[in-house]
């Protein structure tokens, strides 16, 4: 049996306390203050709600052309995770849903499926090898930092998902979104990727691009 | 119109292609080699398999005084994510189920609800503060790295979860484990956590500890 | 011999004054702006007081129920070594001193007996191996991050240790003030930790716990 | 006047000579090892050749499609950069030539213009906003990392520029080549890039894709 | 052939236009904001020109002691830079014209020779061994972090280089400035360097030091 | 009161030691393996004196010119803090002793006084300012990266100090021994650093230095 004289204990635990309060375990991001490059400043005062997001509960709207939606927890959304290096996105693929070629500049990403059948795949730069495989409810896949890839429904029902990633703000550029939704001229898209003009302008006028 | 002279365009081919040879993508573990601290070395001949595991579609076995499992999928399970700094496992929760207090050493984890009811929490080492939160289906909730954290079912049926992780492998010390299931003196553990030392050999009795 | 035109060499200083006041090589905490994750912003003007610290040169009071005081020198109270990912404090062990299990959420610590005999040790994630040595005058020890580890004076009078950390501001996480100083519900602590609630409800009337 | 008995002093280089055999200011890659996620192993004795890189002094061949060339100097032709966390590549373009749209998956970049007129420009995953611009000889301009990047020859005569990168192995990977010069299924790129399966076929015709 | 229906894209168009607006893909430095352990907060707005730098365009004047000029592109000369690891100088050196032994003390360097030979060499930690090289046009040599080095004009005629660093800020220390031109006390500049007093006050006399 | 059931918890306990056995705590350096950028190889096998180094218990010998020592332990001699990005040193200084000027290429340092009366000092690149400050027991000083920074003993008695180092293997470049104790030919140091040949030729004299 252990005895703990209570009062200098207490003595003790007063002590500690001061050493305490000096000490950062979390940044939850204050996102009214202009960010830098390791992310925002912290908040000062935080309750357990800066540390729990709901936003992902319910499924993202499906109803467009690529029968799919990306629903992202990253740092602007979800100031909770400001410069604890991760993040989470839900993925809803109806039937027939694919979420576009993309990377993400600053960060690998996880896939765990949850419901359905969903193709992933993504391609190296090395040889331009493609890696891709057939998922099932349960199965996880790995896109390493800054490549290319690509989620599509390949099943007959819907399909969800959740995809972390290794940073808190890991950036998202869509590649038809990059050439045709903008205004990067056709000219230019047609010399540095040797598409047809005429392929350029439709997708231009399909998503809003000019010029 | 933009016209290709094919001929040209495979001398470039051929070009770019030697300079790609030389780029590493990523980084599939080589679990027969030693590691290093930033990870494993590379294996050199990778297929899509390598990037895609299977181990968690299977519920774990909760069959135990827990009625919980965790089953990771680190660099050592899953060597596709070495290097890329982020992991993924699965979290079963029967009825009553409880993952106990933890800390994993190396990174910070993000959980998502799948199923289930699970209530979920971590200390901040500032002034104790303990963060805890009653998450439901879709919920997420993000732990700090290095910080003691839990999750239970506060439900009345199974719940899943899925938690990441901001490092391919991030530890884990369960602190009852690192307490009483080894031979960690049971006048050391006394002395250095003011547990009773009755209470100390009960648990130690209990998870096979010795000393 | 290698002669210098002076009014020539002047012109460079001239000119690389002007390059180098652009340059920073440190950034000494502004501890009234808010920080970031990397640390807080950098003082504007700082002379070499800000990169001396004097509040480890006094023992700390070590008349409390552990015989024991821990000074620390991390960013908040040091602020020269804000970005710089190093810090120290100071170890004051009394006869029967200890410094309880805790561990440093973000750090590895290094420790050297300036006085006494210390007893420390680790507990390993790996099979919950617990790592552990009696330290003399000179002695170094190593506590790899986020373990938990404890110190306690394994001699008959007092010791006196000094340890450094890979941060500037690594945390302090005391499991027993994480499970006992706080509103962590009883219910919850035995259901996270196994412990007795009998001796739950006894720790926490002596750290002030409350629920 | 600062006398020196040089006998003491020698005892002191011999003294010194000893601690600093244990240094490593460098890691040479020595590219008969296996790579890791931080780079590849150190050779174990290097000379100043290790250090100096003559690949870049001639051009590279620019009888091809794009009138261009890239010569890199990456960890894989240049073992001194590995472990240093920078590299370089020589760009070569002749009247008309372009660098195709391509990413860099592991760093950013910067370009000088060494000769004639370049007109370069990135997208940015933040509204699809591109930025591009006219650089002429001695300009400079910087690629943030992960995004989407072009340099063309603007001028009437060849172009010449340097772009360094902040990885000692940044990749590269070409959209064109990405999506055509492999075996990625004409179905799957139609789908996950919305491009006509006719202007897919006509480029991986032209680029030796298959499928 | 792929249709698209026009009218669903858009759906999924302003969706992830909402998506893409929380993403940070760069962080332009704002000059006029504290700068903190890893840079300067980023600008709010900024266009095409905040990613390109003139300022190496024109020679630095060479007409000094040195024959030579630096001419950096740093963060706070090229905000573009800030937060990406990378920076960029230009070396002018005239005919004799040499840049001092110096260091960087927070990243490697490249260099890469556009007109002119030079001699450039470092000294290793490692038994002080010195590597050395004269470099013609186009030739590449790298410097590790942290370690004294220094460029010389060893032709006849003017010589160009530029210098990339693996830091946005990487700092540069000159021997010579750092004991002469300040007012670093004569007695510790010897004891410090075994240097002669008579030397130490001649340099100090022609660099301005004072002491 | 919390009932354990011994049998069930004990199938739990299998469970995670499987789990367990696949984490990296640490990783105690295999110096007889290649190092990397990253350092040295893991270990396979560790006890608890590989985290204890006794090297430094001894006082260094300082009947040598500069009446010093400086006694390291970073990985080479202590592998236990390889990968943890710390290490430390031991400082012996006769009366009249003094660490010469010198630099850390991949650390920051921390200084605290044991024994005696030390000045210490560091050279900033900032218009060259120097920061010193005599230091008495117990108090601390850092010196921030890669910065020129010596220590000499200015009591009548010996000093004795700890260096603490934000790195596991920071490297150490004295000043004198880079430009003297090497076979840096006497026309470039000249060149470089603007000293008097007399001089450079006298310091190679004594330290042992050719060509």
């Amino acid at each position: 049996m252990y005895l703990i004289p209570h009062i200098l204990l207490l003595v003790f635990v007063a002590f500690v306390a001061t050493i305490q309060s000096l000490v950062q375990d979390f940044c939850v991001a204050d996102l009214s203050l202009p960010d830098g490059p390791a992310g925002y400043p912290c908040k000062k005062s935080v309750t357990e709600n800066d540390f729990v997001y709901h936003g992902l509960a319910a499924p993202g709207n499906t109803t467009n052309i690529i029968n799919a939606a990306v629903t992202p927890a990253f740092s602007p959304q979800f100031p909770g995770v400001n410069g604890l290096g991760l993040s989470i996105a839900r993925l809803d693929l109806a039937a027939g849903g694919v979420i576009p070629l993309h990377t993400h500049p600053a960060g690998s990403e996880i896939l765990v499926v949850i419901q359905g059948t969903i193709c992933a795949g993504f391609i190296s730069s090395f040889e331009n090898v493609i890696y891709f495989k057939t998922l099932n409810k349960g199965d996880v896949m790995v896109f390493p930092q800054g490549l290319l890839h690509f989620q599509l429904n390949s099943g007959n029902g819907p399909a969800l998902g959740f995809v972390s990633f290794s940073s808190s703000n890991p950036g998202l550029q869509i590649t038809d979104f990059a050439l045709f939704k903008n205004d990067f001229p056709t000219e230019l898209v047609a010399k540095t990727t040797f598409l047809d003009v005429a392929q350029i302008k439709k997708l231009k006028g399909v998503l809003g691009g000019k010029n």
